[in-house]
């Protein structure tokens, strides 16, 4: 692609070497002449003064002189297309694969792409364009989306339900039985799992994740939702639109988060918990079981409280010893004036 | 099922109309006129009122006039023996599929369900009505119980001893190395990992859970403990009988858990701990390496505390800030005064 | 082994009954009459006296009257090379498994082990002896050094690199997408993740531990360094050599960790936080975003701090209530004294 090609993708115009061949996208510090890189925030632009890149995507108003460039809105996301456009993902082609496992009811578009060694159970369907890869087991009646790609040794339970574009990468599970038991004559009897389990369109849910089906009820990760590797959620959890949920963060039976969400990693949330919508949750936090956290508000700790108060304590803990010794000097004191 | 076959099966006798037939159990709030639910609690018992459920299990001498219900000693130990009447659990149909690939001196139950492309080596045995779902692997010499499930892609490792009615998760790792080095002139140096795991009966275990074998000893899971999904248990760790173990805990090697233990989400144990009979641990609580904690006792916290003092300090916490302003006005006080 | 067989490659002499046979080794507890076990520590030495071991393995300047000994410089070290002697590991033959699913162009070395269910992908390269369990999966163009072992179920994404002599335990991930999104229009945007992964030689990563590629940029594991089981890698991080990462430890995007670090159990690392070389982090320590840890600095805690600060700070804690006392106290005289 040429500069040019690329500025008029970014509806811009180029400044500088307009006919010069870019071959791929980079970081802006290890960009050469055949790549683009973008520039975004001061530290950013310091770099990008020094930097080898064949063409910088800019912000407005930002002018590099001797570099070629082009100025959009939105560097980043401007970076974003034209690695869609140099790096269209590699699909494999569609068919099955000779050692995949189909039930003969099944119901697999044609234009799928089913790897070696899948297994696919009876009653499934699997929609357009649906990359399964290598490994990867959907259990009986088994709904997935078109243009979803399952990473390989997926394993996607029965009944579970997949939307449209979602992606889950290796080794996620999908629907495997909550935790709940009833403790009875010194045992714990198992209580039945026999919900269901929907992930919505534009899901990504990373490595490893694991995801329980409803116990009775239903686990919901709403359209859009991003999770990380490692991340636990248990039944009937509700996760709703456009969250962020980081690695390793553990979600209990029956919470509810809101929409735009984030969560950082490490994030404990207890059952039942309600997370209102855009709430922001610091790195290991542990929100209690019950605990209601109000629509927008930023918090951090465990028990988790309003950031800033949290810093707070967290500086003033810093200093705990000091304010002991303080206040054993004060009681000194006292002694003395008093006696 | 009839309301009054319900009834016969629970040993009590059905009040309002005995001839309705259920089809499913169902969560108190979503049950329709063909499901079951049960009711416990007082928050329970008034959301019952409002019950579209067609029939209701109830504590004994809770009336609900106007509603058809069942009266039982355990109303959630009742819905489990109903779920299990209308809801059998499914059983893949005995024998070995013929992408499976077994060893010829393997020891496979005539009843067993061996699912495709399992792997079983040389030397293993599988006992009656044991069901090995699609992509799992077992290892040479592994030997495992009757009526036992493995969800897809369980990996168990050579030597691995597993017992009757045991549930494995998909993606669950039994008997990898455990993390033992010794450092020698600028290097790790790998310690044999030549031990055994053992998992008693009726353990189940959640969705890529993993778990070390000794490294010259023994790892034990005790008969009737549930462990939730992401849950590590390193080398040598040894865990009683009905304990429960709640997501993302970590428990690290040489560590002894004791029997009706419960741990709480994203617990760590140091190595060598000690935690001994029906201790609860609270989430995201750390046992110090070495620690004992005492059988019976309730802690939390990092390092684990008794529960009320944890709870105690984390509120004075909250006021720390207030604390040191307090010290500073005394302080300007007392300087005042001696002046 | 004879005991005199096992002096000889310790290069030193054995006390007592060198013409035993020694068929295995074993911790010192648990040792019989035909196992060696090594000796280390007052506790351990103690319990020596009462072993039923054949053979010890004590210090130099250790004499154990009554019991057959080997003295050497490390014993743990000197058990190690016994039990490599006594118990080589099982190496399976050679060769690819009629159920592996290999690209015709894919380059694998004529000693390899290749199971059953293995699939690799197009330009994908597999060094000399090294072995892939059943289950495994290697996308487009992976390269794999010699001598490594991938046990089963293990994901290697496309383009991945690994060294030599490299263990990746049941149901590791390798470079999987990083976690990287902009938000635009009310949506996450997926940011590309078109990077690297490299896992140097002799490295070892314990099961369904998880490691992403790089985004533009290529996340490195260094040479020699050991990640236990359920660990998170995220994109473009970069650990140094010889370090040990304890189980559930998350590392977040961009971060930078020196040669020679310790990181205990279930530690976050913020994002592009930098730790130094030789840094010991305690167990469920934070290290927040952009953080510096200093070369050779053992810290605890979150924020993380100096461990003797913060073990200050958590002993003063449990006394936070009786500083609160006193300080009311202190005020309750402090008025009297006014008035």
């Amino acid at each position: 692609m040429k500069v040019s090609e690329i500025a008029a993708l970014l509806k811009s115009s180029p400044i500088g070497d307009a006919e010069r061949e870019i071959y791929g996208v980079s970081a802006l510090e290890a960009a050469g002449p055949s790549e683009v890189a973008f520039v975004e925030g001061a530290r950013s632009l310091d770099q990008a003064k020094a930097s080898r890149a064949g063409c910088l995507l800019v912000p407005e108003g930002v002018s590099l002189p001797g570099k070629t460039t082009v100025s959009v809105l939105n560097p980043k996301l401007a970076l974003i297309r034209i690695a869609g456009a140099l790096h269209p993902p590699a699909s494999p082609p569609p068919g099955i694969h000779p050692h995949a496992v189909v039930a003969p009811d099944a119901k697999i578009a044609l234009d799928c792409s089913v790897g070696a060694n899948v297994v696919i159970e009876s009653g499934a369907s699997v929609g357009e364009g649906t990359h399964l890869s290598p490994g990867v087991y959907l259990g009986v009646g088994v709904r997935i989306g078109a243009k979803s790609i399952l990473h390989p040794n997926v394993t996607v339970y029965s009944g579970a339900q997949i939307g449209d574009r979602v992606i889950l990468h290796a080794g996620v599970v999908v629907g495997s039985d909550g935790f709940g038991y009833v403790f009875a004559e010194g045992r714990h009897v198992k209580f039945p799992q026999l919900g269901k389990i929907v992930i919505e369109d534009d899901v990504e849910i990373g490595s490893n994740t694991t995801l329980d089906r409803g116990s009775l009820g239903t686990t919901v990760i709403g359209q859009g939702t991003k999770i990380d590797n490692l991340v636990q959620i248990a039944h009937n959890v509700k996760i709703g639109r456009h969250c962020i949920i980081v690695s390793q963060t553990g979600i209990s039976g029956g919470a509810e988060i809101g929409d735009y969400v984030v969560m950082a990693g490490q994030v404990g949330v207890g059952e039942r918990a309600h997370i209102e919508d855009r709430v922001i949750v610091g790195g290991q936090s542990g929100v209690l079981p019950g605990k209601i956290v109000r629509s927008g508000s930023v918090v951090w700790g465990t028990p988790c409280r309003p950031m800033n108060e949290h810093k707070k304590t967290t500086a003033r803990l810093a200093k705990l010893d000091a304010l002991a010794e303080k206040v054993q000097a004060l009681a000194a004191q006292m002694a003395k004036l008093s006696s």
